[in-house]
């Protein structure tokens, strides 16, 4: 009953294979291998435009970089306040951009929300010296809290952003669950909404280490080869990464893995509905469960193997749990069996 | 017949193998897992001591973060001018260390000349805020050149290093081919030499992507953990780097890949020296050959297929190549073959 | 009628006329003379105890290098949410340090409440490379809306910081104006309450250009020289700062510039709080005041010449003006004179 | 006799008073005064172009936020060897500018020579990641060790950046001995020649501090206000320098200054001639004079309160001091007397 995450679970079989089977044989290094560039074009096919697309290392370095690329001094950039690049980092968006800040905007639901973006902004404007200048605004879809933006929502960011001429960056760390959530297309969700940049996420989703900053106007990229290789993000032996991507998007298995992992929270949240020691904390659509669970209830769930964090509620959210309840976050993955879900129903 | 650089070749079967084996199941993230702290101990059993292993993307990486925990304001660290940290790395070094400074020092062969050193960082004393104050002393084992330190030249570094108080970094790009090279063990040609921190490299010697900071004083390493994660460096699968070194590491394979490369370079070099459109520029040991050659020699070699770089002559290298010459890079790796050695020298 | 700032006063005559007695003859450089010497040894007596001192050019410069003295990697500082290290300083402090974080805890009136200080270090607890770690807690005395810690608030704030092992940093901008406010001795307001490092603040009061960084432990000091000429705030004419702060701190000049500033704004405070276009916004004591005036009012006010800045209302702050009023700050000075304060509480 | 530095002088008489005449009154803060324009509108004439002005603090500001203002990852300044940015600012330029990196060109005479360059930018030729990127030339005029590009000199610098699209940036912390040296126009030895942005230095030269960096296209400030609040350079009482400047600039004291500092020098040169225990070790034409001293010769002028500093020979530099001999580097200023030279004349 592995829960903790969806970064618990290893490699999906289809992408351990085509990693083995590249892993023979000679090719240019730094990215520049025909695996490497017959990926970045299956990136342009499958966003339908041409983008520029840079692989790094973890989730936080494809933030960090993506907003590296739109670094200005004074910059500031507006994020929820759950977000990962401001709540979950160590510091990297800031270390990594040359010391720019991030402003926490608040919102449910793990969602900015566009009033409180503006009112961000505009403590901000016009651009001084003294309270610095808007830079970027950044998105997280799938949020950190299993929600996900409707493509109303997204468009209602974009027009706040786009008033501005602010860039807006998308971290797509669960890109393909929120994806097969709203069941759209990948340019629906994000270039059609007026996303510049995107960090496009497959560790959590099945690979083993694939994170790739995706641009949607490739001329904003130009300085990007500089950034990545200063901040020490530029593999050598880059096919390792393209190999685990061509098996991912192909014949659609992030799709069918992010389905999985999604089905796989439906089932636990319809399962949990019913008991009366455990009460959803808000509705998620994405592949993770938010929980408040008796702690009693939680003790037992550990005895019996379960796997999965505590997790400090959100501000403003309620109502809080009582004394003897505590709020639980459960992830499921492309690897969480159906078994998994049903056994820990029936322990809580 | 591949010869532009290690870093072409992908990963050995038994690695490649090793990740498949460890893709199923579920395991803590971010470096907290049972084979992630098995490996762990692998390396303190290698090393002979408690070592503290911290695993990160990429060699620059490991280079640079090795120096960010050495780093203070007005820090000058000493590197060979040839050295990859130098030379190579896109300004990382001087980047995720916060703005500290590299200071090129010469010396014949890639190696850095002790008496130079010393002249070196008398430049910086006494520490002065104008000049700036030493901090840390580099060395790269094999070096950039194909050569590699004696274990008496490490001494001689390690003297000036220590009368200085400075902590002395080993760039282990290509660790294990220095070892097979001087046929010493880890703990000889490291902190028994006087070395505080390795970066250990796997990566060009037949994994994936497995690069580790070794410190042979933990208590030194205290801060690395915020400064791996500020500089996004911190994988959450990290178990896909523990399974590569579980394997690299195991059964001595390391070594014997490493032998194998650095005998494809004897190989080349025995072969070379009889010819005549070829003279080898300086006497290597570890798995690189650099020769001048004809450029008519160059081109023919290219037109049957072989894969080498042209090279830029080190300061003070004598005597340089004629106009019909070029001096050039031949890497051997895991992956060559006899035949591909024979066949290259064959066709020069 | 300038209440715009403190800073739009020049220099008091007998600061002027000091530095013109020190501008002939030859002395050594960058700090070292005997006129350093003899204001730092000032402070130390000033103090009551051995300090060691850092002249800078600015206030945030001060605030940032003291913060840049305690910085490590994923360290956040705590300081009120409108602090100017976090509202006004443009990103200086973030920068200075090497992208360490701020994190803005509320309070009433301008000062950080102890409790939600303890809340927002929490956050940071235990230390992880994921979330950061706590490195230091900043408080503004006087505080940036003329609000001014007493010793007991000092103390249940040090508390909170010691309790935690965090060094406690104090924004003195308008340090004499909150030590006049409370009548107390500089030792009493800064290291008998625990307070580390002390930005010393000699503008806004009388200087041209004289900011100090204070450590009441000289042994934290040892890396300042380094970090304040990395960060260009090394004087080569140091004693241009040091002959400012001989004729500010002698017979005590200071306490006197001060003193009259704070008067200055008891008595437009008084005057204004008869007046029914105003209302007193807030409780201040030291040298500034915030009101709520009609806009009539400020039109008036500044058809008349009188200058002054309208502000921004503090989160939280009740209740919020009419909208025919607007919220405004007015700073007095040591050359406001009583007649500009009568002619303005005429005037609105 | 002193001849340290020309920063142990203090301020001329007329900056003092001038200073003083401003002292009184108000005005608006952070460079926004009348006389912060009217003083910008004076560089303006003085160079007969619109340009862009903005005090700093010192001299390595000036230089290192000019850099800042180029910067771009992976970047890299080309500079001689004995530049100050190079030598003497704490690694300032590097911190400041986001960590990108100087190039040390070497010279004859502290000039970088043409061909040195030319070289040394081929080596970030094309810009790679892997190597860096060529970003800016900076030139030091008067040099460090007291002589003077020429005209023709400054166009073989210009050229070499020009034909790569490098921004040229001069170094004038003795901007005015270069000037009255060359005996030509500030116009002529700017941006006639092709500098971009100059580090405008008045402090060395009779003021307590003022610094300037000169944008000779405004276009290419647009960050800088940004840039310099970041770094805490922005003045809050700016009007400190400008007042400063204003005397400094008005009725050419400037060069009357500049003019007998470099005639001092001449004298010294002139009387050190005809020693036999001393010989100038090269030819300066600034106010600086190197000679070789025999050291009972330096330690007689000690003894008699000479005040000046041994200097670290530059390399490649003959014929080198004998056993008995050393380096000295004399400055002069404006306030050097006749006396002061002839006494030291007569004492070695």
């Amino acid at each position: 009953m592995h829960f903790a995450s969806d970064n618990w679970s290893g490699a999906h079989p289809r992408i351990a294979e085509n990693l083995t089977r590249h892993a023979a044989g000679f090719a240019s290094a730094y990215g520049t291998s025909d695996l490497d560039k017959a990926v970045e074009e299956r990136f342009s096919a499958i966003f339908e435009r041409e983008v520029a697309v840079f692989f790094v290392a973890t989730g936080t370095a494809a933030n960090s970089l993506a907003l590296a690329s739109l670094a200005k001094a004074g910059g500031v950039s507006f994020c929820h306040a759950d977000a990962h690049v401001n709540a979950d980092e160590g510091g990297a968006p800031e270390f990594l951009t040359g010391a720019t800040r991030l402003f926490p905007v608040e919102g449910p639901e793990g969602k900015i929300d566009p009033r409180a973006l503006e009112t961000a902004i505009g403590r901000f404007e016009p651009a001084s010296p003294h309270h610095g200048r808007a830079m970027a605004v950044s998105v997280t879809q799938a949020t950190e809290v299993g929600t996900v933006y409707s493509l109303d929502e997204l468009d209602a960011i974009a027009a706040v952003a786009k008033s501005r001429d602010l860039p807006l960056h998308m971290d797509g760390a669960r890109f393909a669950n929120a994806l097969v959530s709203l069941g759209v297309t990948p340019a629906e969700m994000t270039w059609k909404r007026g996303v510049d940049i995107l960090s496009f996420g497959g560790t959590k989703n099945g690979c083993w280490c694939a994170e790739a900053i995706v641009f949607f106007n490739p001329d904003l990229a130009t300085d990007m080869p500089f950034i990545r290789k200063r901040s020490a993000q530029l593999f050598s032996k880059s096919r390792f990464i393209s190999a685990q991507l061509e098996a991912y998007l192909e014949n659609g298995l992030w799709l069918e893995l992010a389905g999985h992992a999604n089905a796989m929270s439906d089932r636990l949240r319809a399962g949990l509905s019913g008991k009366n020691t455990v009460r959803l904390a808000w509705d998620t659509t994405a592949n993770e469960v938010f929980a408040v669970m008796e702690k009693s209830s939680v003790e037992r769930a550990r005895e019996k193997g379960a796997k999965f964090h505590e997790w400090q509620a959100p501000q403003g959210w309620l109502p809080l749990p009582r004394e003897d309840e505590t709020l639980v976050r459960l992830v499921t993955s492309f690897a969480t069996t159906q078994d998994e879900v049903d056994q820990f129903i029936d322990v809580v």
